[in-house]
Parts: C-alpha cells; structure tokens; sequence
C-alpha cells in the first residue's frame, strides 16, 4: 500500500490527495467529502485547491538542472504557476537545500502566502552554473475543494475511537505514509470485528483538514471518548507517545499500560500545543481526549521532511509491532470494563467453584488466584480492569482473564459507567 | 502462655481450639461463642467439626514410621478417619515432605475438600522401605461447632478499635501463637486501663473464623475506627506492617509515624488481597482501616508453615519489642486529638503564662517551644495530633506533650471529628 | 539611609523606632500610629514606652568599662533605670557575651519580663579585674505608645500585597534595617507607578507591631492577596524563600518561578511558626498568604544577633540583587492575569495576522511561537500567565510577552477569577 501511495504528489488539496484516498477505497469503505474552497472553518477558510502537473529548471543549454518528475519534492508544495527566465542569483532567491545533508533533497510548502520555489540537493545546488535559467511550474491555484477520508464503523455503543492520520504530504513514507497505511489496516480489521465502540477513522490533510473536519462535525465531538493521531509509526526508533492535554484520560493510561508491559524500551512526553492534529483535537474548546502514537518524535531524525524518509526508511518490522500495539491498545479500551463483586462482603468461596486449589499450607506460585483476588477485591464499580491491573503490578491481560472467569461463574456483573 | 499452647492440635473447628481460647480465659474474660455447622455465613457454609484422638503409620515390622503423638504436624490437618493397609507406592499419594528442609515436618491442610494424608521429614521418608504399610487416623468429622473467642472492653466512645488474631494453626509458634499471646497481653492491658475507645480482641479461626464473625456482626462493623490483624509478632526479623485496603487510613499513618520514630529499620508494604484476616476485613463490601502487623511477612522465612516454627523460632525480645511498639500505636491512637486554638488570631502570648523563655535575642534550642508553636498554629480543627507531628517532623510524644501544657493552660479544646 | 538609620536605638516602642519612621518620611510618605501602652491586642498588652539616653559601667577607678555611647548593642534592650555599686561577682549576673566569638556584642532583649543587663565582647569580660563596679542605666519604662509606620497605595484594584517589615532592632543592618531600606524603596517605585493592586507598606516593631496592627486592621485582611515579610536581604548569600502556612498560595508559586528563572542557587523552606512575622500573619485565625523573603536564613550566620551585623557585612550588590528580584515578582504578581482565548475551537490562524512564519515543512526553532501556541492552549479562564509558564517550562517573561501580542491581536481577554 505504502509503495502504491508513494509517488502520488500529496498536497492539503487536490488531485494528489484525491487519489490517495481513492487509494484506500480498495480496502476499506472509505467515504469521500469534498468541502469547497472558501468555506469558513472556525477562524480559517478552505483554501484554493492546488494541482500540479510539471515543473523543472533548465539552464542556459536546455538541460533540466531541476525535474520535479524524478522528486515531487523538488516543488515547494503549493508552488504558483511561473514560467520565467531568471539569473542564477534571482534563482537562488527561490531555492531551498539542506547543506548538512547534500544529497538529500528538502520538503517546503508555502500554504497560505503565495510563493513558488524549488528544492534540491545541495550537492547540485553547488555545481549550477552561472547565467540564465528558464523557470516553469506549470501548477494551478484555483477554486475547487478541500478533500477528506471518513470511515465510520458502528459499534454497540455510540460513544467514539478517532483515529486519525494525515495524507497531505507528498513522497514521504514516515511522515504521512505510516499512518495511512496503519490506520487503513486497522480500519479493516476493525470493520470485520465484534466491537463495543463505535470507530472514526479520520484520512485528512494537516491542521486545515481537522479543522474543517472539526468544524463541520462539532456536535459528534462529545462522542469522542478515546483518540489517536497516527503518524511516524515506520522507522526503527521505539514507541513514543504524546499525552492528551488532559494528561491523565483513559486513553493516556491505556496506552501507557500496553507500552509499559511490551518489553522495549519506550517515550512518554507530556502534551504541547506544537505537533500534528492533536493541537486541534486538543485546542481548549475541544479538549478531546486524543494522544499521539509515533516511533521517532518528528523533527528529532534526520531525515525528517526530507527525500530521505523514504521506502527504505521505514521497516516491516517497525510497521508491524506498531500495528499490533495499537490492536493491544484497542483491546484494552474494549475490554476495560468496570465489574461489581456481587459477593463483595468477605471473599467468596472459590474453592467450591473448582477456581482455587484445595490444599492449603505452604504458598505455591498462584499468579492467576491473585489475579482472581485482585478482581474480586476491586470490583466495587469504582474501578476499571486497568485500575484493577495497576493496582496490583500485573499486567491487563492477566486481569482480564481473571475477570472473565469470575464472570462465567457469575461472581461479577458489568457496571460501566 | 506461648508454651503452655504449643501442644495443641489446633484447627478452624474442634477441641484443640476450644481448649487454646479456654486456656486464654485464664488470662482474660473472653467469651467463647459456638456457631453450629452447617450455618450459612455469606458466600460460606461452616464445616463440619474435625476432632483427632490419634493418628500413625505402621510398617510391615509393626514399627510406627510416622506418629501423631510425636507431632501433631504429622497429619494433614481435617483428614477424614482412615485404617487401611496400602503399598508404599500407593501411601506415598499421601504423603507431604520438603525435600530442601529434610529435616522439618511440612503443615498442610484440606479443609474444604475431603481427603487424608500425611505430612513428614523428607530424609524418613526417604528411608522407608517397599512394603505393606498400616494407615491409621482416628479422627472424626462431625456435625458440631465453630468456636472463636471474643473480649468487647468498653472505652468512653463507642468507637472500636478491633485487634483481630487467628488461632487455628496446630504446634506453630510464629505463625499463630505469637499473634494470640500478644493479643491476649494487650488486652489484660487495656482491660485495666483508663481508655477512650471501645476494643474488640478476636481469637479466631483464618478466613471462616473472620467471614462468620463478620456475617454475625455486620452492623458492628461500621463502629470499628482502627484495626490490627497481629500475627508472625516474635521472630527476629524487622517489624513489617500491611496497609489496610484504604491506604491512608488513620490506622496506617498511625502505624507508620511509630515505626519510622522507633529507631529500627521496618518495612511497609501496600495492601494486596492475599495474606491473613484482613483479606476479610478489607473484602470491598466491609473495607474496614485493618492494617496488618507483622515481622517478617509470612511466606518468606523458610520456617513458614514448618515444623521449625518452634519455640526455638521465635524470640522473647522479638515479642517484647513487638508488644511495646503495638502499646505505642494504640497510646497514639488514643491521644490523636484535633484541638482548637481559642486564641488563633496572632500567638498567644506563652511568655506571661510562663511556658516560654524571656531573654530574646539569640535563638537557644527550645524544641519544647517550637512543639508548642506547631500544636498552636496547625489546631484549627483540621489537624489530628499526628498531622501537626507530621507537618513538623517531630516525633508524636513531644507533640503530645507540647498539646498537654497548652490544654492545662486553657490555650486549646478538643474538638475531635 | 541605611548608615542613617545605623546609629539609632531602636526597640519595640520608644524615641528609636519613633526617629526611624520619620526619617523614612523624607523619602515616602509614611503615616505613623501612636497605639497607647495598656491597649489590649488580642491575646497581649501593648507594653509601657522604653526610652534610654545613657549607660555605662564603672569601674573602681572611675574608667567606663562599657559605654552605651559606644554601641547601643551594650545595653540590654528594654532595661529599667539602675544606679548601683555592685562586686563584679553580682554584676557577672547581668552580663551577656559570645565566647565563640570573643570580639562581637551580643543582642540580647527583655522586653516583657522586667530585667536590666549589658551586653559586651568576651575579650573585654574577660579582662575586667575584681573589685566594686559603678552600673547607671538611665532609661525609662513608662506609659506612652508604640509606633508603627503605615503606607497604604491604592491601585486598580482593592485587593492588597502586603509588605511588612520589622524596625525594632537597634544597630543591626541586615537583621533589620536591608528590610527597612528595601520596602521603603519599593515603596517609593510602587508609589510612582501605574499598578493594579494596592499596596499597603508596614514598618513595625517584630511580634507585638504585627499583632497591634492585625488586631486593629482584622477587617482589613480579608482584602490581603498576597503577601511578603521581607528580612535579612543584605549579606552574601542565595536568596531564600519561607513558603506562607497555605505552602502553595499565589505568592508562594510566584516567588519560586522568580527565583528558579533567576540563575543564581536558591533555597526554600517549608513554613513553620517559628521566625518573623509571617508567625502572626499565618496564624491560624488569619492564614494570610504571606512568605517570608530573605537571603542567608536568620539565626543560621554566626553574625545575626550581634555587633557582626554591621554596615560591612551587608552588601550593596547583595541589596541590589535582592530589590531586582522583590521587583520581579511584584511586575510578577502584577501581570498574572486569567486569558480567554476568543477562538477556543482549533488554533486561530496565526499566519494571516502576520505573528507565525509562513513557510512550514522543517521546523526552525520559534521559540517564541511555541509561546504563542502555548497561551492559546491554556487560556481557557481556568490557567493564569503563571500556569502556563510552569506548564510549558518557558519563563514568564516569555509567556507574557506572548500574551501581550495575541491580547493585541484580540485573539485574548482578561477574565480574572
């Protein structure tokens, strides 16, 4: 999917964008919406929509110094139309490089003030000659829409899961293509599953894209009761997580709690109004319960908004143990039920039930008994299964099979809050 | 008195145990209550009363391998009768050993379950020899009673401190004897002294003595301000106390300000649903401030639940240190006042009253005076006696003796909550 | 005004205190309190007037052993009149030194408990040979008044800071008069500038000035946000703050934030009722909000309470640092304002009001963007500017400075509580 959606030159809108998510449509339900350019959002307004065709520098003896066929990158992202013929020193009023890493081309946009550029290797930067270039960029910027993705599974409940992932820039694999690809499988095997809550999966262009999405689905926020943003969940750095800026919702724990009992080291941040869509998940009016998964923090690599962060950058096997942290994390959200002990004065007899051994004396191991007494003894409705697996140092799933067994003996019954 | 109820054959029903709390009334005028099998209390039902006249294996000379009246140890505790003669192979289903302690006789029990066996050195049992052996237990399981011991001293409150202890285990010093002589000491003690709360002493069978108390005297229960469980009081380890379910209960914080103040190194560990008693008195529909006294915690020390829990095992000064640390926890209980200042606006001035030194000037020493300045400032009606020790980091007692000169001089009231 | 202030005599009552104040008049206009002796003050009695003009020790050839001229330190403060001839056995009784410090006066009082005394450097006890001694002492203890000093400044608001000092001490500089200086002068800036709370300046005799005037201003506390006693702000070393009895009040945060960003070591100490007077202002009757700022703690310099305390150990530096910090935290204090963010729901763009770079792809540092972002977030009427400087971890001169530009930008208005 991630090789597929590679080459398309992604902007917030377009054509780029509006292929992506065509894209996803083969694997999942994916519903398109097309907002208008000029719509208010909150205090912004949906841009023109901007489309790209070709781009390239010729110097004097019509040779493509720059070729935006071989790196959609090479064009500063929402580039206006230019066709001129410039001195080099004008030129380089218009072009951007990464000295530190010649080889490696940079990725700019320029969204909301109209500009045109380029952007290259500073490797090639170096060896252009003096004397006249020809400049073409043969884009437009014109009223059209602003494209989205929306997924929404319903599950038993109404209350909300948002998953969200940008898919607004152009050929870069960490940075964009991690997330899509995670979310859209998630999406998938979401949609086959039995499920408590309800899903919203959000396929989006940065900042504007959830604003407009927030704008327009304002009320369906309350529902939101858990959230992530996805985003650099390739690369071979460990799993980093960015609290919500309520610091301490469910979700914050949850995925603490899975993260915590994997066994790889891990990162933890405290919510800033800097990053990706959790800034406006996460603006006071809103004040969702939404963190962020990544591997790597963004702009702490590298490679980060670069050619570099490409098909080699990112790794099956990152992809892949992220994708199943975050199935441990959905789980856990599913399963985290509050149970009342409806024996709860004094212990109930477990022995009777063939749950407990029944020689006493000497203490052996009985890792799930103490699990089972965890439970029981927890189970006032005040506690989670997590708050239950906290408590007692184990690990949630250990917890939860506890539970269910004290349940299948009717020893507990659901009292969610 | 430790000695004297060493020999019994001890267990949660049967003469052993009516005969320890008999011995108790001795000492104290405990009550002895009979609660007929069969009686439903919560989740249980009380079993049937175990009695044991005798008990022995015989091998095929006639020699006895394993004889009750040399311990009673020897016999998994609540066998059904047997007599019957069986190969080695089929007796060695029955028999218990510790095969890294060859020497001591392991404890087991099956209360619950209908079985018999028997428990013994490992190096006897890896001496005996192939052949028919004699199995003969003489003990009867019956419809009878439960038996547990009670002593309710009345103090000028209602209030109740509870000081629960289990009195079940056969020839087992520190796991059950220390516990009960202690508790049978302080409650001489405090039978005789002036007191400000109520106390309930029990002398009960493990889980179903405190279950069938509880089921007995639910609305007892919401009288019951401070408890202890005291058991494993006298071997040489550190003194070791179990937070209560709650925490932060008074009784916690109680405990812990005398430790931390005694000079010795203890050990502190956060409630978990395994243990003794308090499993009962902290189950969620009770969630009673039990803590638990301990030295070293039960299951740690290999002695545990052996043959070697003797009278060699525990200590007279451990038992000693440990009665004067739980005096010095229900001395602060009993003093932990919230006073009132009558003069809270500005200090009172100490020196006219003669209690304050009156050359200024260079600062001396004056501990006294900084106690009497804490008492002073922190009794808004919001601090007990132990929140001003704490917030000041003296110990309790000077505290407490700063509160007295300021109560003589009409500087404070009690205004307890 | 400091070497002005040396010379005099000072003491809880008397021409001293009374020639103190008025010099403080040629600089601010300060309001004096004449408070009869005999008037009741809560729990105290204002004292009778203690006036001295001479003092001095003879000995048998008529040589002034100790001269009052010399130093008012000699005397004990608050002596009654004496004329006697008396063996140097008798006179040892009245006679007060260091011996660890052999070349230093001691201070010593008796303010409530009738006595005279001097006070002399160990070296010259040592030398006084036997034989009959002259003692005069002409003061005088009788009825008159105490004084105190009072500015009150109004500003926007009737919510007052209060700042208090003591001015009782006799030739003591930093242990008296680095206080006077520093809120006299504060007082002058205040005086002059534009200010949103009211200002209300006391310059009182330690213990019974602070009790007079809260027992004559009760009503008056409740207007009191904030407070500071200041002391002991002359001498070498880090600045030290004594939180106020509420441990974590505005002031208490302000102050730390101040002194934390200041780049120089610091201390802070939790409150106890032991010190100056914030022992009266946090009593439990009034509980004002009121710290204590100090450098090196009293009572922990070998000079504090002696002749050492003189215009050498106080430095001009060291008062400069100090009257920078208290200044900082008054501008603190000041600009704490609660911000409403007018565009709660997502980010309002920046970009378009021209306060936010407007070509993204790598991020460059924006610190100051950051500081933007960040009081957006946190505007919600629950943070004050305080808040989310210590949530960003940015200093609050940056966050201020960004909330000065977004309330510019009516993207925010002033809601304080």
């Amino acid at each position: 999917m991630i090789e597929e959606l590679y080459p398309l030159c992604r902007s917030i809108t377009g054509q780029g964008l509006r292929q992506t998510l065509q894209t996803l449509q083969r694997y999942i339900p994916l519903r398109m919406h097309e907002v208008p350019s000029g719509t208010q959002v909150f205090d912004w307004t949906v841009p023109r929509e901007w489309n790209i065709r070709d781009a390239y520098v010729r110097n004097s003896r019509g040779e493509k110094v720059i070729d935006f066929r071989k790196s959609n990158l090479h064009v500063l992202n929402y580039s206006i139309p230019v066709h001129l013929v410039m001195t080099l020193e004008k030129l380089k009023e218009h072009l951007f490089t990464i000295p530190e890493h010649p080889d490696w081309i940079p990725y700019k946009t320029s969204y909301y003030k109209e500009n045109w550029g380029f952007c290259m290797r500073h490797r090639d930067y170096l060896s252009l000659e003096d004397g006249e270039y020809e400049v073409f960029i043969d884009s437009s910027l014109e009223n059209g829409s602003l494209t989205y993705g929306e997924l929404y599974v319903r599950g038993d409940e109404e209350s909300e899961v948002l998953i969200s992932c940008h898919a607004c820039h152009p050929s870069l694999c960490n940075d964009n293509l991690s997330g899509v690809a995670l979310a859209a499988l998630l999406a998938q095997w979401i949609h086959s599953a039995a499920r408590r809550y309800s899903y919203r999966f959000l396929f989006i262009p940065g900042t504007i894209g959830a604003i407009t999405w927030l704008a327009r689905n304002e009320e369906n926020t309350r529902k939101i009761k858990h959230g992530l943003v996805l985003t650099g969940l390739g690369d071979s750095g460990a799993m980093t997580y960015k609290r919500s800026r309520r610091g301490d919702a469910d979700i914050d724990r949850v995925v603490l709690h899975v993260l915590k009992h994997a066994g790889s080291t891990y990162g933890v941040v405290d919510f800033d109004p800097y990053g990706y869509d959790e800034r406006q998940y996460c603006s006071p009016g809103f004040d969702l319960p939404v963190g962020r998964l990544s591997r790597t923090p963004y702009g702490t690599y590298p490679e980060y908004h670069t050619s570099a962060d490409n098909l080699q950058f990112i790794r099956p096997e990152s992809l892949g143990e992220s994708f199943f942290r975050i199935a441990e994390i959905l789980f856990l959200l599913e399963s985290n039920h509050v149970y009342v002990n409806v024996n709860p004065k004094c212990e109930p007899q477990l022995g009777k039930r063939g749950i407990y051994r029944n020689t006493g004396g000497r203490v052996s191991g009985g890792v799930n008994e103490l699990a089972l007494l965890w439970v029981l003894n927890l189970s006032d409705g005040r506690h989670t299964l997590l708050d239950v697996a906290e408590k007692s140092g184990l690990e949630f799933g250990v917890i939860y099979e506890a539970a269910n067994i004290l349940y299948d003996n009717r020893l507990l019954v659901i009292r969610d809050a």
